[in-house]
């Protein structure tokens, strides 16, 4: 068990939460230990009930999940996206009722496993960056024990989502994200930059619903209202893959083409440019001389298709 | 003279202000009506000068020129890049004195000649945008007057210059570059995201220095210092060309390959996307359905090189 990655999971559950979780509970090299949630997709308890009942159809009922911030730091939560992740956030399919999340909030479980394992705990986080921030502001020391940050979040040379500038993450709770990129950790930022360049198809969809596993079928029945949200957005019956993509790279299981290491700072104030991920990419222009402040990586390409993986290791992952 | 295209030119000249300048005189279908000047990459004043005394060396002192705007909206001039542009903006090249400013500011020159050549007017600003903003609010129906404005600015996809977030046409006064994108004009943006990509080499440079024309051989002079600074930007002794580009651009002498029209709206705030041109190209996710306020058009690509364009025109400029 040593060598194992310890990894705390800060999520939204969500359809694509769902993908992610499922993915990197079948990773061999990691170790779940925690899970928190976040009003994002869905709000933070919701998300918990979907997490909790993951990981029993998954057959993980140990890991344990504290419920987390229900507000942003400075913005009331203003409701879920049910057009995308459908009512429940699980595309409106009905799971079994899995267990009950801990006590405490999801800050508090992050500080506590930062404890147990310091120095070498990850944070994988692909919702808002709420319970992040309110743990940093908890333990000012939290930062020193993290081995590494990774989020789904932002958009360095992309468009926007949420608005023109703001990824939706990253745009909910600006202050949040200012913390986590001004915070002495390192992060990775796996921004629209390139998830939206890796796609679930229906094709592979449909292998996943042509499975013998009750997990894999459940998981492409909970697809299939994202997949109706993206037909709409990409003209195509197929998905983007923003979480997963994110916990592959953290993982190690995709591999950046082009992801430089650079200063980002977050727009806070009340402008147009509210939520935007400012990263110092100024390199492009000058042949990459060192820039002050440079410690979080920026992942701008990735060559590879990650679909193709993730299915993989959705049909594999072993019945309970 | 009716099928022309009358052009207001807004300059802070500087070295490619100069290679616009002079790119434009020699447009067929243009007739340079006007030209004001503002602080930027030297100051108001000086860049009057340089303008003047290249129309002269160019056989053209009958267009008009105003001294603009010395200070920003919210912030005083700071001085100008010697290092890029010369301590005289013009590569310290010493020019034969041409004419003299006109009275009245450059705001005032622009309002004149909208009512002179009212629906026609097209405006090309390749400094920073106080004059614009100063003209707008000193007239209220300046914009319904104008037929398009082209400016060099911005940066919608690509990284900054003065800052991460900010190209430096519209960070050095971010105020103006709001007021004349919130104007109920159209505007052209031509910015870094075309502009970096557009060079002229140092073989093209010295078939201006082999020129028998004194106009082109001064050029060649001028552009020494700015490829000087550009050779530790890029690595190679050759230069961008932000400003003819923008010209060019204008003048249907460039041909976008993809130059969506949407939503730009400038960031002011404080924060660090202060500068930054936020232009709404989530249709690239999206199919392009419509967008609210969409009316100005970014220019992302310019497939063919534009430096052996712009060589063959300076060449080809007329000895007075």
């Amino acid at each position: 068990m040593t060598d194992l990655i310890p990894v705390y999971f800060d999520c939204d559950t969500g359809i694509d939460d769902t993908l992610a979780l499922i993915y990197l509970l079948g990773r061999p090299n990691v170790e779940v230990v925690g899970i928190g949630t976040v009003s994002g997709n869905v709000d933070a308890a919701t998300a918990a009930r979907n997490t909790l009942d993951l990981l029993a159809l998954a057959g993980r009922q140990e890991v344990p999940v504290a419920v987390g911030a229900h507000d942003y730091l400075t913005e009331a939560y203003a409701g879920g996206v049910p057009h995308i992740h459908g009512r429940n956030g699980v595309g409106d399919v009905v799971l079994a009722r899995g267990g009950e999340p801990v006590d405490g909030d999801a800050a508090d479980l992050l500080i506590a496993l930062s404890k147990q394992y310091e120095g070498a705990l990850q944070i994988i986080a692909v919702g808002p960056m709420t319970n992040l921030a309110v743990a940093l502001d908890r333990d000012p020391e939290l930062a020193g024990r993290i081995a590494r940050v990774t989020i789904m979040g932002g958009a360095a040379l992309a468009p926007g989502n949420l608005s023109p500038a703001a990824e939706a993450n990253i745009g909910h709770d600006p202050e949040a994200s200012a913390a986590v990129f001004d915070a002495a950790w390192p992060v990775t930022m796996v921004g629209l930059d390139v998830t939206m360049h890796h796609r679930l198809t229906d094709e592979q969809r449909e292998q996943l619903a042509a499975s013998d596993g009750e997990l894999q079928r459940t998981i492409a029945a909970i697809l299939d209202t994202y997949f109706n949200f993206y037909d709409g957005i990409l003209g195509v019956r197929e998905c983007t893959l923003h979480d997963p993509l994110a916990v592959a790279v953290a993982t190690g299981d995709a591999i950046p083409s082009l992801a430089p290491v650079v200063k980002v700072q977050v727009e806070t104030g009340s402008g147009p440019a509210r939520g935007a991920t400012v990263a110092d990419l100024r390199g492009m222009y000058r042949g990459h001389p060192p820039v002050d402040g440079a410690r979080h990586t920026v992942v701008l390409t990735i060559d590879d298709q990650f679909g193709p993986q993730l299915l993989d290791s959705l049909l594999a992952y072993p019945a309970p």
